[in-house]
């Protein structure tokens, strides 16, 4: 504990501001991923950075990194980082929060004239979410070479526009190669998106690692006719697979306590009420903490699909994994660093394992990177009701403040407690 | 018969010439209700009309009709109709060929310069498909008084487009009354979207009426959360709940064999690879020819539902009907000058009930009507792989003929053969 605070109180404006963009009618925010919502959004962000004096640099993919300079320059940055984009109707949140608390790190430093000896930045990374563009987490993966920069440009959402068109239309396509900013080590605070925390009524999730992910889109294909005069014996009707594939991927998810299974998209194609589907295809995301566990759930459902596609008679059923992102273990120094500022500010505390995709499962593959989760009401999240407490979103705050500064070195000045 | 006989030639190359507006990559079209295609059709159609001096009014919900005067032009016309739009892919026959039959009788009228007693029309309905807006059958609902034309005008598609504003976009706002015009009987040659005929290889399809329809909307309603973080067990998710309501619908659809059960349109929202659903939606489509068996499988449907829902622990699932097309029998007289026409042309014929739901289902309600059907291939239809064979194509259109001159009463020029 450094015995310096932030203002939980400027912290949470922030956050009540910020859900202005693209305020739903439901008390929720619509940002998607490179709209001129999300950009709007940014705009806001830049705006308190410069307020405060505090540069802003952006890369090719988007990214955004906004600076607090250090009394050594050359030394890598503490970047402490996370998105402003939201689902189709999120929350007010989810990634709000990691990026907001990083700035309002930034101006407690400044508020408290303190010095650190490395810089320490806020990082706003491009497309976390994935839901306008595939994959989520897109910025942080082409900074960390997960992703080419020319492939990811490539991309498009589902209206066929690409993400390097409105990269040139915000400007961003002049930026500095994704990649080449040195990260000394990174941090991310976050809801947990679960009902863990609420329940146990802890404050502070020491988060020491992600799940595995997998998705998949399973399409079904039967032959489209018209709903009356086709006999039902002799339809070749997709959406009749539907129940035993579905039965299939909840069978694998209720397996075992620790594993998700998610049908979150469902398409009927041509999708008309007279005409029987020629075509159905649905997402599949399968969860796992121990990535053992998550192969073998992998290769029940691979082998339940092609026996079902065996046996189904005139529809053709066919799996492919569409994303894979591994078991993720973060830094055990900074695990222990967020365990001990919990625990001298009193904070009630628990190890977990992050049940959702983060910027920093991708950071950890090339820095020293941890998480820090506070609770959600209800567990709920990508959801308008998305809701945490303001005593929490400042004890989060404050475990970033701590962990932040035993991470860029600093000397308290004068006159403050050590 | 007449001794009369169309010219299938020219019959058969105005098909294909009206398929290649809003022609698919697959050889079939894409005219959907009141589209910028579906008016270039009808412009095609009326070109074709003006070109043989045949006078066309409209109606202000854009129905359209074509008249050939008559020896007596206060009589009632005799009205062969169907539809120009199509489904998002649809065929280049379902309804076009109807149409265009139309045409071809009064082109082959002018061609023997036949009068008749009666006028001889074609008619050309709004929305037959139901694709676009819903109801199907719209304009030919309006004309019949089944729908107000205040309210039908006030109908929006998917975005949001009102009918009102594509009927003014196109000037038909200003056209007359719907069903301010008289109509004698009314004759509708389509293709029979089902295998009956090809398999028994039949040519002529007697139809003595239409089976019973009712459309319902199915909601499923949960709670929306993210993919990774909430254990499945506290999950109200209502896709799990899919595969329960498709057996249900499927096991009514194949009590029986005239039964037919179908699942157009499934939608999942917000519909994101790593959001679980707050809601599903689908439609359900259940056809019989027995109107007391349709209502027997509406209340298994329903009982079952609210079964589904007292069972559904956190997910409420809803029913509701929102179209119910009653049982159509068609005028015994018309069905009767159907056989004979066929009979006396030596075109193996059967009689047979309508499983699709067409405009004569309206028609018949308000005036003496019947249909004529033709085979398809494979009886696949509301497909862009739809296919009906030249000869069938001017055999249909041969029955119309005989039928059409003995509704509207004719007198054979000296020379001709009785």
């Amino acid at each position: 504990m450094t015995g310096y605070s932030v203002d939980g109180t400027r912290l949470w404006s922030r956050l009540m501001d910020m859900a202005e963009i693209g305020a739903t009618a439901n008390g929720g925010s619509h940002r998607l991923a490179l709209s001129q919502d999300d950009e709007d959004g940014r705009e806001l962000f830049l705006a308190w950075c410069e307020n405060r004096g505090f540069t802003a640099v952006f890369d090719r993919i988007g990214n955004l990194f906004v600076r607090r300079a250090g009394r050594t320059p050359a030394a890598p940055p503490v970047v402490i980082g996370s998105h402003l984009d939201t689902q189709p109707s999120g929350g007010r949140f989810d990634g709000v929060l990691g990026v907001l608390a990083g700035l309002e790190v930034l101006e407690t430093l400044e508020d408290l004239e303190l010095a650190t000896e490395a810089p320490v930045e806020v990082a706003v990374w491009t497309n976390e979410e994935g839901a306008r563009f595939q994959p989520a987490m897109m910025g942080s993966g082409v900074h960390c070479g997960v992703h080419s920069l020319a492939e990811t440009l490539a991309l498009t959402d589902a209206s066929g526009i690409p993400v390097a068109q409105e990269l040139e239309r915000f400007g961003y396509d002049s930026g500095v190669e994704p990649g080449s900013r040195a990260i000394g080590s990174y941090l991310e605070l976050h809801i947990e998106q679960g009902p863990v925390l609420e329940q146990e009524k802890k404050t502070i999730g020491v988060v020491t690692g992600g799940q595995a992910i997998r998705w998949y889109t399973l399409t079904m294909t039967g032959e489209e006719t018209h709903a009356g005069p086709m006999p039902m014996a002799m339809r070749r009707d997709p959406v009749r697979q539907l129940a035993a594939v579905t039965e299939l991927v909840y069978r694998i998810g209720l397996e075992d306590p620790d594993a998700r299974a998610t049908i979150g998209v469902i398409e009927t194609q041509p999708g008309s009420f007279n005409v029987m589907p020629g075509q159905v295809r649905l997402s599949v995301d399968m969860r796992h903490p121990d990535e053992a566990v998550l192969g073998h759930m992998h290769g029940t459902l691979a082998e339940g699909i092609a026996q079902l596609n065996a046996e189904a008679e005139g529809v053709d059923i066919n799996l492919e994994q569409t994303w894979h992102s591994p078991v993720v273990t973060f830094d055990t120094q900074l695990i222990e660093a967020v365990r001990t500022s919990a625990a001298a500010r009193g904070y009630a505390a628990r190890d977990m394992v992050s049940g959702a995709g983060h910027d920093a499962f991708h950071l950890a593959k090339v820095v020293p990177a941890t998480m820090v989760f506070v609770p959600c009401r209800d567990g709920i999240s990508h959801n308008e009701r998305e809701y945490t407490a303001p005593e929490h979103v400042r004890a989060g705050a404050n475990v970033l403040l701590d962990v932040a500064l035993q991470a860029a070195g600093v000397q308290a000045p004068a006159g403050a407690t050590a």
